[in-house]
């Protein structure tokens, strides 16, 4: 459990009823905010982060000292410009910078939860989080926008909370997650719980920590976000210090060095449970299965201007995936904007300082807001 | 050590210098032949197996008692067809199935080999299997063949003895191993480096066996050889033998169980050490390397006709690195064709019944061998 003195939290008193039936309460909620909310109260942007992320969007994150996630996106005079709207971020429940987590103490046990934290959903991640609109006296936010798990939210939000939002801004996701994508997660969750050091979720009682399987995890994870182009641009064959193959099984390859330094710094800033929490969570994702299958009934409820975003060489979450969001909202005749960016950074490139998607998001909320 | 009394083996006197420096002698090469060697001696077609393929190509594998790993390619009346041409196949050196590995003994010490088994690469392993040649008086093969690692095989021994085959089919293969593969080998080695049980290397000598690690190293390169639309369809978010999901971390979505299988089935069949070695060996892959990356020169002193070919959806080995091989070997006017067969089967696609791919290599075969 995450207790810097950085970390700012709610506590939410409300009760919520998770998806599994269980009901939490007095449960925080940390985040952190940007900007100033103005005197209308019409200039928040309620920002979601993806598997990884947490409520530090921008500037030094206190507790990592590195940037912020969004770093690029985010800031005084950005495309989410914090000179003007005011940003506010949390940490999904389930996670580990301080949000209700399986490292935090179970109140009828007083021991760590571990693997007894209950079972939690994209939905009630974003149920937990409107309650910082209440916190904050906002009736209306001015945008909501995430990319990756960021973007399920931001589908599931304006879904479940059709008139709190006048722009949306879901990018590089899906609303349901694929075949491969539940894959590569169970892939990542079945490389924490082989690590002896898991110890059924218990580790931290055990003083131990499975930074090996979580590591594994981690690499897994970051090659997906990655794209071939990119990957053999950037590393290709190149050697690690040295001139020739050194037959043996040490890092000899570039990319072989860059994966195993991945996933030495992830285990320090990350919690084995709560990856296995919230990629749970994504795998749970199907916006449209309350429907019936029908994505366009999860919108039908919302006047919110929608703006979708996906790039080229993202195979994780591909435009066609992207697309079929935008699909379902033409076909209710909702207000959609579609843009595929150009990117060899894949995945990734939702993180990074790709040109054209900053000028996208840039100008769509500035054109939104002068219409406002 | 596979002692199967099942296991053919031709122990090779003749020294061999690896490109590490080490020279083997004495060593065994499992192998196993299906059809008949023809008086001329004219119509052996010497088949490569792929990372985790053995000796055993088609019907009923002795020691697995699975089917051969080609069984839809290679058998009486099939594109391969066995009651016309003499199939070899042996155990590259490196592996587990009989060929010398890391699970032989050190002649030096007398103890298991482990990881001081010398590191190996596709060059070692086709000139290891070029001794069978000898054994069985064979001058000139009919074809070589093979997919994934095999094609990899075909190439290297195309360009190591120009004289010694009348055609060559590599299959879903590449020239040089990209920076994705690499990354994607290293993972699965980190995957059973980290498990405790790995010890290592020297597992066996501890009566331990890192099975967890493998496994996980299994569904992350399983994941790999299907594709994302193939896994869609046969799977999509279909649950296992439920209702509904059960908010839990056991296995709720078909693919997730599918995954678990193959991990659990794989570590019965296949040694840890090995895969170490043999993906090593995948990542050193760079024929155009000895050539100052001219891939052309790699092909110049043969007359050996090519038939190459990839597969759609194959993102492992995709379209364009099997197409590079294709320019390399027109410009020097060499024979080659080519054609990349329409499937949603992934990588795997030449291991499975995919017709077009099938009557391709019949058809193939059947004709040069009425024009040699």
């Amino acid at each position: 459990m995450n207790t810097n003195k950085n970390i700012k939290t709610l506590i939410v008193k409300k009760p919520l009823q998770l998806d599994c039936g269980k009901t939490i309460n007095n449960y925080p909620i940390a985040y952190e905010t940007y900007g100033t909310l103005n005197e209308k109260k019409d200039n928040a942007i309620l920002v979601f982060h993806a598997l990884t992320g947490d409520q530090f969007v921008t500037g030094k994150n206190p507790v990592t000292n590195k940037d912020g996630w969004w770093s690029y996106l985010v800031g005084p005079d950005k495309a989410i410009n914090t000179n003007k709207y005011f940003v506010i971020c949390s940490n999904v429940i389930g996670g580990c910078m301080g949000s209700y987590g399986p490292s935090h103490n179970d109140p009828n046990t007083q021991k760590v939860f571990g693997i007894n934290f209950p079972v939690i959903t994209i939905n009630d991640m974003v149920n937990a989080q409107e309650n910082l609109l209440d916190h904050f006296g906002i009736d209306k936010l001015f945008s909501v926008a995430g990319g990756s798990m960021g973007g399920m939210q931001v589908l599931q939000f304006v879904s479940n909370f059709p008139e709190k939002t006048k722009t949306a801004i879901p990018i590089a996701c899906t609303s349901s997650h694929s075949a491969q994508n539940i894959a590569l997660n169970e892939l990542g969750r079945q490389a924490i719980t082989a690590d002896s050091n898991w110890k059924e979720g218990n580790y931290s009682s055990k003083d131990t920590s499975p930074n090996k399987g979580l590591a594994v995890a981690r690499m897994a994870a970051h090659i997906t976000y990655l794209s071939k182009k990119g990957l053999q641009e950037k590393f290709g064959r190149k050697l690690q210090e040295r001139e020739d193959l050194k037959f043996s099984f040490d890092a000899d390859f570039q990319i072989e060095s860059y994966l195993r330094y991945q996933g030495s710094v992830f285990v320090d800033r990350f919690d084995a449970n709560s990856y296995l929490y919230i990629t749970r969570a994504m795998d749970y994702f199907d916006l449209a299965r309350k429907f019936k299958g029908n994505l366009s009934e999860a919108f039908k409820k919302t006047k919110a201007k929608f703006f979708i975003i996906s790039f080229t060489s993202d195979w994780l979450y591909p435009t066609q995936e992207n697309k079929d969001i935008v699909i379902a909202l033409n076909s209710i005749g909702a207000d959609v904007g579609f843009v595929e960016i150009e990117s060899d950074k894949g995945h990734d490139s939702f993180l990074l300082d790709v040109p054209d998607f900053l000028s996208a998001v840039k100008n769509f909320l500035e054109k939104s807001y002068l219409n406002s």
